[in-house]
């Protein structure tokens, strides 16, 4: 089976290829098929023996994946197989009422909201790791007097703290609105095949709010040609890289030879040159950078998505999913690694002194400090 | 002197291009440093005669574009040639008090945040009579049975209603994540040479609020190399012009000749064709496809921005001005004209009944009227 | 081990799949040391035994992906881990002169322009196959009187086979220029660690041309610093995906059931629906759309990365290799599912009549077969 | 009447400026009609006075722009109200013989096509300009020992020209490509209502060939809706802007002042700071780099673009011709700037010693000069 781990796995973390593997997009999709079937049983829109026999052939399913991703490849839809697969494990009866009024793209976008909710709850991990390392590093480093750079220019000197509280302003920022956008838009998709839950006895809506209760998906009318949400996500993930991309870009010049005032901490096996034993490559900074290279491309690709066609479009949302899924993992490997850089941060005090006293602009911070506690401070609420 | 209507004014309206034209940047400009200087002499960092020179100065400002541009141009900043012909129109002692402690980008970012607030009124006026339009039709059709299409395929039925509720409800989310995305990031810029608020005796704090105070902007820390908030409006422009750009696509592909179930209004002298007197071209549904079509890779440059150098980047955050104000006028363009489109939106019911007996699927709309309503009531939470 | 293929599969071929997968990539980075050394013992920069047990340790190398990955992203570039474990199976003297004068990204870039030369051979293949098939339609409808369609108005006759040879012709063009792009820049990478071929004894141009000749790769001075190619083709794989996007377009538009002029063929197992087993769904366009969808954000990207860093940069080249890969393998689902699609494209003479008649628009096709034949004619030259 | 100089002008330069602005988008349009005329009348389809009268009235024309861009915006298509001026003007039977059997596209396109022609020599001359200041800078500079850096880190000795002549050649291979390109598909556009021809008594290919003579562009079968000419464009300029802003990337980071190595030369009044009288910022490098950071979304938007509607498209064509315009600003501004920067390049041989001397890595240059030499040869044909 083909594997792609030397191109996927330097750009992330183990745990969000997770979310995204097969195994998962399996069991999620089971999952719906199951909450389906038990939503449709308590609204009495299917019968309850059914509803089990469903829901223990979802649970017992399992399936070659390789010879599975060519029947799905063929049908151009992950439910098509999967239904049939599982008709096939079901009297008539209950294998008739698997799936009851549901269309493919419910199945599928349900199955990314999950994965959406898992992913929020990593990068939040990762967040809340790297914002506490930087708020404690740029209490510490509040007052030592830096050259600040504009343009690339040396500038006016500031508290080196202010830096850092800025980073972690900015990426406080972006992950709060993350998980904001991503709680929000997290809507349970059942629709039908034409967005207007027919064939479920008038108890569509009712089924919805047990499907969304019970995968833990907010209620939502269908949202099949509605997107709006899912670039939310796109352009919320694509902040946050941009954020973290901002904190990489910083240490990578700050680590500079000739200026050398912070570092990424020394990893064993990390950062090593195959040219030059010596060296110590900002492995860290590249991951983020190569993330933040990334990122715009991606969010552009989901919006221009947006205008689909009609009651469900043709080629745009089908791009979602994967598109969606590569942001999640550039965004878990940034900010895996840069939690790391902050935990580990590396600040040299001479260097910043001596780099200080060349520069010739004096040591006045201005109100640094003051910046930096009202930076720290409680988050102002934002959209 | 150069100027460029043919390219510019058919994508967006003449008061978004007044939003964005040198008037109003030169307008802005002059009262960010009338607006600072008052400010100072509140907070006593500058003398009140100084001020009132400012403010007078700034008032009766005025100077030739073309050549003015060009001085901005070698610059390569607006700050520096406008305070050189300011300071050339006062005393030494006001010319010294002008600007004080400020630097190119707490002029140039303020101005452009006065910008995006003009920019939303714009925008929300257009959005408002946009959806209250959508709402109307979205109730009248709200039980008209239709061809439901997905995949660009005859379906099932639809309350014909529920495709413009649909439409509705994604434009009115966009509109108001807009809206609360630029009030929420319409922040003074306000951090001196480095960011530090140097130069202002310690009381830069109550200057910054005083200045925001005076200009309607939020208070906010220094931004200069945090733009996560520029680009959330850039994200949210772009949801937004998507959402209008799916309208536009839906309208499209209903006026075809073959299914002619909508129209854009006939406009006069809109439309027209130079090789066929008799056609009558969807213009109001190119206008917002050209917006959506472009609006992608504009947010994605602004995202591109964000991993900008230390204390003021170079080359990234120069690009966004531009580009917002492109968004801007994309925004409008395109809301305009599906406003005007909502308002006149054509819908012929003899063809919706033909097209749905001809395509053999019942009339059965399911829950579509119970959708419209969910739809339709009050806006739920998001951010 | 995590496996992805229910995201990636859909998109693209196996065949496609395998040029990217982790066994290609480290059997290409395997044949790369090796010649490289058997390059160097030609120009007696190392010693033959040497280059002989390197070569041998090539061709034995196996390796557990796994872990091997992992080594690969803490390292965070295969060459480190790589070259440790080649080590480790080699004498002193010959581990000393493995990858002698190479950096980690002689080997990286080496190894993806070999993975380009095959996804261009693949490529090339199926374009041919869509080309030969589209010229046969193009000539067989080429006076067939059609309606033509404008802005989706109905717009004056044309002849059907035009439209098929304007798609013909615009793959034919990209995938030419696709060919030749691919062909130029397929350039050996050996600078060295900072691209002047240092510790080569001075022979450092004759170990590059004769690693390009064993390799089958253009000479090239070192280009690590300098992605023009990369870029170009980038552009070219996205304006090809576009070229096919187009006609999928097209095709979907055709097929829609009140115009019903032209369908992809009927596969068994394909294009069902899992809400309406009579549903046919046009899957081959939606793959090529979608990938159209994908193609322009990742054509940005790498033009994103072309101001790197002085001799080497940090983050923008490391994402080329992935994004080049997503490209390859959305060009090659694309072309494979249009290529398919010309091979048994269902073209309705009754419906086109019936559509003509009512459009009331005549039969006159104009030059349409003259324009067919200087559009299926001997291509000109174009760069 | 709405000017933005001071958003466009510190981009770009004032000839690209007026190679897009509204006197030359008439006056392109006005050559096209006349050039028709007489191509036609040459063909005999029609009278050679309706000829002569339609060239007359073209010289003569002059129009409002403020009123005439209402008109144009409100029709959609420049031709409707230029056509409606210029009928106006003219006998009835010149009236109907004006811009006979073709349409709205065929005169943008070509329009656009004369603009990207006048573009590309006002490019090739910057282009030319500036590789022939950096080649000298390279030979000059060939040996000079100097510090390599990769991923922002010292790495080993390179001759310092080494960097100069690959910024050169990197810019070359752009530009001579970037000239191919546009030469190659600066194709006529005459294809009349949907592509076919009709409406010129079965000349239209002469007619066709006669346009292309006299408005000096290519021979070509309609384009209309086959968009790679188009695409392959945007994409040069892509990577044209990309290559400038890898030299402006570099100089920016030489001129960091703890490295020091080399400036942009020094202009009166440029580079100054509103903050800080004594700083001097680099420019020409921020022009070049917001220019890098704007064109991978632009060049996004015209691939985005390539799946258009049938004969002709619907949005995506439409935006074609604003985002080439802003590509060719960009790229002009950009040019320019790292022109004056080449010409003034400003090489510290003191903190390029001292720096190589601390970085304690020798100052064995390898093959530098070989490559340097190999580099500044004539340029390999590529496509």
């Amino acid at each position: 089976m083909s594997s792609s781990l030397l191109r996927d796995r330097p750009a992330t973390t183990n745990e969000m290829l997770a979310v995204f593997d097969d195994a998962s997009t399996l069991h999620h999709a089971l999952a719906f098929e199951s909450a389906l079937a038990q939503a449709q049983a308590d609204a009495q829109v299917i019968d309850a023996p059914s509803a089990q026999a469903i829901t223990t052939a979802c649970d017992a399913f399992t399936t070659d994946i390789s010879s599975f991703a060519e029947a799905v490849a063929l049908a151009g839809t992950l439910a098509i197989p999967l239904l049939q697969a599982l008709r096939a494990r079901l009297t008539s009866t209950a294998a008739a009422n698997l799936h009851r009024g549901a269309t493919s793209q419910d199945l599928s976008d349900s199955v990314l909201m999950l994965q959406m909710k898992e992913a929020s709850a990593l990068l939040a991990a990762e967040h809340a790791r790297l914002v506490t390392a930087l708020t404690m590093s740029a209490k510490r480093f509040a007052a030592l007097p830096a050259v600040g750079r504009t343009l690339l220019q040396d500038a006016r000197p500031i508290g080196f703290g202010l830096r850092i509280a800025q980073w972690a302003l900015g990426i406080r920022e972006a992950a709060v609105h993350l998980e904001r956008t991503i709680s929000a838009h997290a809507n349970v998709q059942l629709g039908g095949a034409a967005g207007t839950r027919a064939d479920m006895l008038g108890r569509g809506s009712v089924v919805a709010a047990g499907l969304a209760q019970r995968l833990q998906l907010n209620r939502s009318a269908p949202w099949h040609a509605r997107r709006g949400g899912i670039a939310a996500m796109a352009a919320s993930l694509g902040v946050c890289i941009g954020a973290l991309g901002k904190m990489a870009r910083d240490i990578s010049l700050l680590a500079q030879k000739h200026i050398g005032e912070a570092f990424e901490p020394l990893v064993e096996g990390r950062g090593g040159s195959s040219a030059m034993p010596h060296k110590r490559n900002p492995t860290g900074c590249q991951v983020a950078l190569s993330a933040a290279t990334r990122a715009p491309g991606l969010v552009a690709t989901v919006l221009a998505g947006l205008p689909c066609e009609l009651e469900r479009g043709l080629g745009g949302w089908q791009a979602e999913g994967p598109v969606l899924a590569e942001l999640c993992l550039l965004a878990a490997g940034s900010a895996h690694a840069m939690a790391d850089a902050a935990q580990g941060l590396v600040v040299m005090d001479d260097a910043i002194a001596r780099n200080l006293a060349q520069a010739n602009i004096g040591d006045d911070i201005g109100e640094s400090r003051q910046i930096i506690e009202e930076i720290l401070g409680p988050p102002r609420e934002v959209h």
